[in-house]
């Protein structure tokens, strides 16, 4: 275990009819930036219960809607816009994580100085934001409990991450009902993001950290127990309530705590939506196994112990048990309807060689645990994955 | 799961050399209270690296030393007059659980306008406290990142818990070093301290929590994995930061939420420590097989999912199952110089009675998960331990 910080003061209100404590949350006399997506929350009760918290507390807010799935910069550019002219002074993110990840870069992007461009481009310090309250409405990045956010640019086709404890949301309300309207392609987008999140934190190296791995592979075996639950229509509410909880300890630092991590899946999945405009969780699905067998013998140790701990694959040769984990690691993604391997896209066949050179370019390379993912590396990835 | 709010903003700095930290967390300008016990921390450096610290920072203080184990009132409140004559407003508490916990009715004492004895008494409402900061030098109690602590009075042989969200800790210092000139008796009595915190919190009844079940899981298989190492003389750091990770998140509310919780065995327990002065822990082991086979039928699932998940008892009959996971909890305490059961003490013949009415004049019964612990319970339930 390596020295580390753990500091994560985000107030999650969890379970059904939450909603309403933002009444509380919520600072009296705050001029209220309302942001959501494409309008899914106004169908689904979501909007009115968000507007009628916002009405009894007495609360003044304006509206942008409109942040679309891989939150661009351009767009919420325009939200920064309208709540610097309306002096906006806390910003309500009612939606999934690409709304939660825009309006973490809304809320430093109001009081920034310079171009808030060059917060993702050049890694520019926030020294201060706008504080921010979540209404979850879609269980899977885990942004809503952590100070990270990743975001795009269309006119460069560029998806870059940043984060800054000023962006940590100050609430976060994850109702399971608001799920309820999802459709089967986002649950299981949500069910693999999640997953994948624990991975990158796991698949490492041993690190003498009994209880962080115990608790990554307590996440691993949860999603795999109730993914079929949360996947059926109707879904099961206590099913969609683990899968929010999941994803959400998932990434918000528990796990994380003195650990190695890699994040090359997630580095090369950006680029990929940013390129080809795949959806998130399955630019992940579709990366792994290239990632996985291309680190087979670094990342050995965990492969062994993710099989028998998380897989109950205990006998028979080492090689076959790595074999049937990964197997059944992309059954798992495959039976939540999300593609393990790049294959079904027919990607171009430079993509490997475009992402790799994206990555050096950006300074990103080497990558993984060990730092040890170059440029070949990540085209041997990609072929690999690209032919599965 | 039931609906929950978790919130746990303590900024925890974890590993080697973390003492130093404490010049950036505690605001400039502060006029520090610094409180510790019986002045173990002189001996093994970690009072000078704390005022090398404080020094660094340039802050004031003002020491108050002898917060006894089982921390009472009475010494307490000297700590308060000296706070309130220097006007010092910020606490750093250097040590264990009882000097976390002291530390935290300080704080809260401070700016209280009536009788601060109240507060555990008649459960006034902490409407502030003065901030807090701890370095942590035993792991057992898990005070260090949360807001309850636990207040002893000679006078009336009483032991009370409070709780207050002023209270919980700006920060917490975990520096495993710390722990190594600790007695055997002392690390034992952590290990415990935490093993049944977790399962005050997990041996209830099944409650749609899968992913909490997990984590409760975790805790108590990485205890029982770490504690010959952490037991060893000279013992492996690695296993003592284990140890002091899984003490605090046995109590940190992260495998809490959601969840039904008992709590009965400490109850029990603190009466004894209050009336005879038995070691905390000791109690807690002491207690435990009582509790656990008074309730058996209650708890009959989640002893059967514990039998499987922590002690792997997977075949064989239910009853043997059972069993063989109290059995072998009872052989863990006792693997880390812990009675389980009271025996030992030599008990005076009607402790049962008078424990249990102690517990139902200060309206605590019933207790448990069910509410289903009343007088007549708790008489059993100490009638059945002290013979073990």
């Amino acid at each position: 275990m390596t020295p580390f910080v753990f500091h994560n003061p985000v107030k999650v209100l969890f379970g059904k009819g939450q909603i309403e404590g933002i009444s509380r949350e919520i600072p009296k006399g705050a001029r209220v930036l309302l942001a959501y997506g494409g309008g899914s929350i106004k169908t689904n009760g979501v909007y009115d219960q968000t507007v009628s918290a916002l009405g009894k507390a007495g609360l003044f807010f304006k509206e942008f809607s409109g942040i679309e799935p891989n939150p661009r910069f351009e767009t919420l550019m325009r939200a920064v816009e309208l709540a610097r002219a309306e002096k906006l002074d806390f910003v309500l993110a009612v939606g999934g994580g690409s709304v939660a990840d825009g309006c973490k870069f809304i809320a430093a992007s109001i009081p920034f100085a310079g171009d808030p461009w060059t917060i993702l481009s050049k890694g520019a310090k926030v020294p201060s934001a706008v504080p921010l309250g979540i209404v979850l409405t879609l269980p899977a990045t885990g942004s809503e409990m952590n100070a990270y956010a990743v975001i795009s640019r269309a006119e460069t086709s560029e998806k870059l991450a940043f984060g800054s404890p000023a962006c940590m949301p100050r609430f976060a309300v994850l109702d399971p009902d608001t799920t309820f309207t999802l459709p089967a392609r986002q649950i299981g987008n949500g069910i693999v993001d999640a997953f994948v999140h624990v991975l990158e934190q796991y698949l490492t190296y041993p690190a003498d950290a009994p209880l962080q791995d115990r608790m990554a592979e307590a996440v691993l075996a949860t999603l795999i127990e109730i993914a079929p639950q949360a996947m059926a229509e109707p879904p099961s509410f206590e099913a969609r309530a683990s899968l929010m909880w999941c994803a959400t300890m998932a990434l918000n630092g528990v796990i994380a705590t003195g650990v190695p991590q890699d994040w090359s899946t997630h580095l090369i999945g950006h680029e990929l939506t940013a390129l080809y405009g795949i959806d998130h969780a399955r630019t992940l699905a579709g990366v792994w196994p290239g990632l996985v067998a291309e680190k087979r013998q670094t990342k050995r140790a965990k492969l062994l112990q993710f099989a028998e701990r998380v897989w109950s694959l205990k006998d028979g040769a080492e090689e076959s048990r790595i074999d049937q984990a990964i197997a059944r690691t992309c059954g798992f993604f495959e039976s939540v309807g999300v593609p393990a391997g790049l294959k079904s896209y027919a990607l171009p066949a430079e993509t490997p060689s475009i992402v790799a050179k994206r990555l050096d370019e950006r300074g990103g390379l080497p990558m993984g645990e060990q730092k040890d993912i170059d440029a070949k590396a990540v085209q041997r990835i990609l072929t690999l994955a690209m032919g599965l």
